[in-house]
């Protein structure tokens, strides 16, 4: 990590808490959440005689699933819950493949997936590497909302048997679970393979000619004349870098109202971005420890 | 509870439980779910100093919302996991008014909603009570599912700051707590004011002419003649008591193979929904039970 | 048709005609909606040369698709356009199969689907017969408006290349025609074997022991003794008929209010349903003609 | 039009061909689609006497609508068909969104939104001109398709009258109109105020140091050593020009077998992106053509 600029180890490993959260929702899902549902025809378990709540049980076991208070045929809450676990974790790999694919941009240029024979590249644009893994959890994460929305529609049922709504959950929610294995698959992939071109990063963040930094010394220069007249001043250079096409650091240092309490080796410090990370690491620490829960 | 026929009992704790079960998930939203979001232009708390992570435990407290290790401007998972708490809810009580909506059919007429001045009649057709309240459920449930669904699709957002996605849960989160609160407002009126037809729900289950006692018969006859043969015989009694339109019972009567074993008393025991419960009144202790937690 | 009561008719007609409409879309999607999409890699047909045209028009003659004026690979309104011509066919049909499986239920017993061996029935239940066909549709009518969704919100894509939405639309746009095409299905079987009770339809009506009627009879008093009083005398009749679980006529005979205006015949007359259809049969003449169309 | 890269150009028209097909789709609507609906209680105008079938078309008139064969108070597939209007307008408005974000990206910088004051701009991060319009398109795009599926879902209504779909309509179906309005509205501030960066297009353009043109000079290869000999060599090349971080043109220019074929004034001309358009032109005046109709 120490090789990596932090602001990426900072977007990394907010994606990582974002998946461990799912995997989170996950677990308790799994030891609270899916309950086993067994009732019979009528949900009285009559048919087995006063063997009902034995077979429930044992059957419970041999399945590992929890045991419900009750059967629950067509209260489909839990069902309902299940979708919408699978339905966040597509969400946070689509997020995460976004940010994957906006950085494999030719003008961006600053991560790529992994390569591979055959894998994403174009004989025709041989400049491109495509986003296969991003584009795969981004399809998923197209598709994955619509389908928990169709389990939420389910859970308005007839009575004691559904015409239809349960019928809908049937082919849609094995498709939720393959489109939400599908994300993770390619998250894990992009995770486990990302190529990160830390020059470029740092060469991209250079072009905004140290704009980026305005906020850092307006507030260095507010210390000493009030946040107003800083925030002013900083405003109004950042308009003539951008107009003259100059380095802010540059207008700054022209301006004698600047250098009357920033001399030039407090500025060049207050334009390392590496200097202006505020709370970064500590979160940073939280984030990681999280991971272990 | 002990006037009323169990199966209407049953159904009642099944679907208080279902709203108990998003109770639960509505609190733990409250102590886990949904933390504090704060962390300033790009997440660092940077433009405070040091002093970026006492204001956000402060602001914490003021607000009464539990603290998060790191901001999460553009990680949505946990707006999302709210809008699926909402949205479950909201399919429980779609799932109730269905069935209260059904019980309201003239054709029915089991249970209806509390009457009220203004409220359901029709001058027009003054023999309908109509489900206002189960409607606005009903339209709730219809509508819940999509906006969730606008949700989980934001969750895909750009780098730190997201054009668009983020700007579709202004409106859309608001709209679902609104619907949510409204199809719970609903139910609350139905919970408190069903005007349940005891007699009617009695006639509607001896319209069927014994046929819904066909498996109690059936398990009683297997116990001595076996179970294929107790359903092969149960199976064209059934048959002939549609097409003759006689009592099931009647026809059972009439067959020396199964008056060998059942007896007249035993039939009409056997008869009586009240007498083949299954383990009915156990599910029920349970569901109650489960409420208090 | 003669031998159904108009009301069934009605619906019918009005069930085709609705169906009618979605089959004029599907033929207008045939004839323009669904143009040829050939453009090789970067939508100007470069790679062909000076073919490029010649091609395109030899493809779209061979795929029998009309040709569009130019490629249109990442805008995908003629493809959300016929997700959404399958999304409306296939509520259409939710429609209709909502209505029979509220005319199937044991209570109301008006109509039911063609029975058949295995189908529908229930040896531990036997007096139902559950509405197979109608689930299906129902089933597909839950599914198709996500499914939809789905194909709405994969038109978000990036320049002239998709990194996910379009890979969305793969899998989703096929079972949205498979859904489509179950629920269609499920209709036709349907309508070529619905078993309607005709008599219990009737008896249905009576069941309401003349309230049905009141805007009828209310509508003829007025024209002795004007719209409002005759809206009163009804309404308070109404209230009585309930009340004293009496038929509305006999309320009514004995109000000399009424039947100083209408007298025994002319009541009768205004109680049989069949005499007050207003503009049905036009109405219903006009359905039929348009679906030629 | 003359000024820009075609490239871009082709992009606009191709952007105003979908908006104006969903104009036209709008218009049929109008003149087709959205039909009155009046029938009375039950449909049949029965209330009104003979006068039924007159009062409906003085209604028409009055409201400039299209007259239907009958009423269609349950049968929505017209509110649907208006719903998928909207919601396929607010699809490509949301595209052309995407494109013109990822151009405003600081890395990209190829096109921004109209400046003006206070919009879009932070002074925080003053380099940064922020998507204002197309967050605002790419929003509604992310709500469109939801609020079209309620409207979907929707048509599945109870007999006569529905009790509680047509009631999740009302809210919904405005909400799409305001929305797809704003869609529409953030797209015409953005087409009547683009402000594009010619110079950094062609500069973008040129820093794939000629890989883009890779297909152009594999296909003119092709004429003389055929197609499989010319790709292998151009690929090996594009390879070696990511590799050495050199222009193709360079790499190909040091290649025997490439400059047998090709001498250096062809090998420059054929390294014009304006040079290899294709069909371009023959499109984009087909498409600015359709756009009359």
């Amino acid at each position: 990590m120490g090789a990596l600029p932090v602001s990426y180890t900072h977007l990394d490993v907010y994606k990582r808490a974002a998946l461990h959260r799912s995997r989170q929702r996950l677990r308790r899902l799994g030891t609270e959440g899916l309950a086993l549902q067994f009732g019979g025809a009528a949900g009285t378990l009559a048919a087995l005689g006063d063997k009902g709540l034995a077979v429930t049980e044992q059957l419970g076991r041999e399945l590992a699933l929890p045991l419900p208070e009750a059967p629950w045929h067509t209260h489909r809450d839990r069902i309902a819950e299940a979708a919408s676990v699978f339905a966040i974790l597509t969400g946070s790999c689509g997020k995460i493949a976004r940010d994957v694919s906006l950085m494999m941009q030719t003008d961006v240029a600053e991560a790529f997936e992994p390569a591979g024979a055959g894998r994403g590249g174009s004989s025709t644009l041989p400049h491109k590497r495509n986003p296969v893994a991003a584009a795969a959890a981004l399809g998923a994460a197209t598709m994955a909302p619509n389908l928990a929305a169709t389990i939420f529609a389910a859970q308005v049922q007839d009575h004691e048997r559904s015409a239809g709504p349960w019928h809908a959950e049937w082919p849609t929610l094995p498709t939720l679970e393959l489109v939400t294995s599908g994300a993770l698959a390619a998250i894990v992939d992009i995770a486990e393979g990302l190529d990160v071109d830390v020059a470029r990063m740092r060469a991209n963040l250079d072009t905004t000619h140290g704009l980026i930094m305005a906020e850092a010394i307006s507030m260095a220069l507010a210390d000493s004349i009030g946040k107003s007249e800083a925030h002013h001043i900083i405003e109004a250079a950042s308009r003539t870098a951008i107009a003259d096409k100059k380095h802010l650091r540059d207008v700054l240092a022209a301006d004698a109202r600047v250098t009357a309490h920033l001399d030039t080796a407090r500025l060049d410090r207050l334009f390392d971005p590496m200097a202006y990370q505020g709370a970064s690491q500590t979160l940073i620490d939280r984030l990681l420890g999280s991971l272990d829960t």
